[in-house]
């Protein structure tokens, strides 16, 4: 049934799926394990279980965006979002990474440059979306805008309004031209920050990661988890809803980001497209060549 | 010994690297081991072995790349060339695959588009080079505007001409800038190649991988081995080497280009940065901070 819109892969009972209307992320647990009753052993086993399934998907899907123009033109927008020491880091390397590097396309979103800031706040973002047939993944994104900008005031208040509705029109063009967009706010508490931060602060090879603004930024955490929530109750939408995903345990983290994005593949159910010429006329025309050195 | 250069952490001795001068490629083995006594499992087996410490020095890399400035600048950019079905794409998902996506940024160099050919050939290759820390992969490259063009005669001779020597100071540009570039060559023989389409024609799952060009290429197979030929012995150097990966076997193509990346990250020896902030006083900066919800 390749006539799966990207529209409709979203299961609208999903249990990490956030409830439409007023979002209050303290009702959300960050160290429950929602649809698994194992422990961390069994979490990385059914992790490493995905790889195949997911390899098998995305490879059909990267073929459809090879055959060009007949085949739907479907791609994959990830969105990873989370306070510092949430993982997104982590899940990129133990999820994503299970992956075909060849069909992924990352892109770690910093401070903006002198110039993305002379642009509307979704430009660098735009430049930066899926190919068809790829796995496009946001390491932050254009949530930021209405995240820390919101609560160190970076643009002005009515900016910052714009741009909810901006980022759902923006959103809604992207799955309409057939890219499913996944978001996910990787949750964790307040005390598991704090005790990720001290571990950093423990071993040198952890030390890169760690900066001392980072602390100043905890401060803020409710004027932050504030700017989540409501972006979260602001964006929210059947064609690319928000999963909340318990990420205080890292296994349960990668495992459940990794079922989303098998899920989604196969609702989407890529198939491999029909060639476009005869192989049993290629296979002549290839014996018939005879050796060519 | 975090002074090692660029420049020196390719082996003069390395059994794949090509020698300076005319390069025969008809002499150079397609299906042979080179450095390992192993069959196909124990081949996949080594290749396994290689994730970890490839990881570790990577997340190296990567953490220096990201303390700016007073670190070495470094950053990786593995080229690879070969002929249709040498394994590009393989190699992409079995051994680029064992590094942490984070710190790769793979390029799929295509036909150029309209735009890139308003430009001179290295205009859009300078756009895809790695970031500091990164291991940048050009899955097709500069190389083929001394390929392709040279068979097909896509560009005058001078200016294909021209070309090497623009190929020899780029990359000496690069080099000296911190970056290792590291070129492969995956040398398959044109009776591997022949198996390798027939199977693709066998099997409806691959039939995205082929096309019906690809036949009427093959049977310029001594014109593309001689372009890889002037190519290799024209921009051979000892800061950017090439190196001829016996690849009829694709065990051990995965298994040579591993090593390769690990022992150019083995010699470029990456270190841990030094913290900027003094671990004490910021852990007790984070517990003094109590509650912050």
């Amino acid at each position: 049934m390749s006539d799966s819109s990207a529209h409709q892969v979203h299961r609208s009972d999903h249990p990490l799926r956030v409830s439409a209307g007023r979002v209050d992320l303290r009702a959300y647990p960050t160290d429950a394990t929602p649809d698994f009753t194992g422990g961390k052993t069994e979490g990385k086993e059914a992790l490493a279980d995905l790889g195949s399934p997911l390899a098998e998907l995305q490879e059909r899907l990267f073929a459809q965006g090879r055959a060009g123009a007949p085949a739907p033109q479907r791609s994959i927008l990830l969105v990873l979002q989370g306070m510092d020491t949430s993982g997104k880091g982590g899940t990129l390397r133990h999820t994503v990474g299970l992956m075909d590097p060849q069909g992924v396309r990352i892109t770690s979103f910093k401070a903006p440059t002198e110039e993305e800031q002379a642009h509307d706040f979704l430009w660098r973002v735009r430049r930066a979306l899926p190919e068809c047939g790829y796995v496009g993944v946001f390491d932050r994104s254009h949530y930021e805008d209405v995240l820390i900008h919101r609560v160190r005031e970076l643009a002005p208040a009515e900016e910052i309004e714009r741009r909810y509705g901006a980022i759902v029109d923006f959103e809604r063009e992207l799955v309409d031209r057939g890219t499913v967009v996944v978001k996910c706010l990787l949750h964790i508490s307040p005390e598991e920050q704090r005790e990720r931060l001290l571990a950093r602060l423990d071993k040198p090879s952890k030390h890169w990661k760690y900066n001392p603004g980072d602390v100043d930024e905890r401060a803020l955490w409710p004027a932050y988890r504030e700017a989540y929530e409501l972006a979260v109750e602001r964006t929210h939408s059947d064609h690319a809803p928000w999963y909340v995903v318990p990420a205080d345990r890292k296994w349960y983290r990668n495992l459940a980001v990794g079922r989303l994005l098998l899920e989604v593949l196969t609702r989407l159910d890529p198939q491999w497209p029909a060639a476009d010429f005869d192989p049993e006329s290629e296979r002549r025309r290839l014996v018939a060549q005879g050796p060519v050195t």
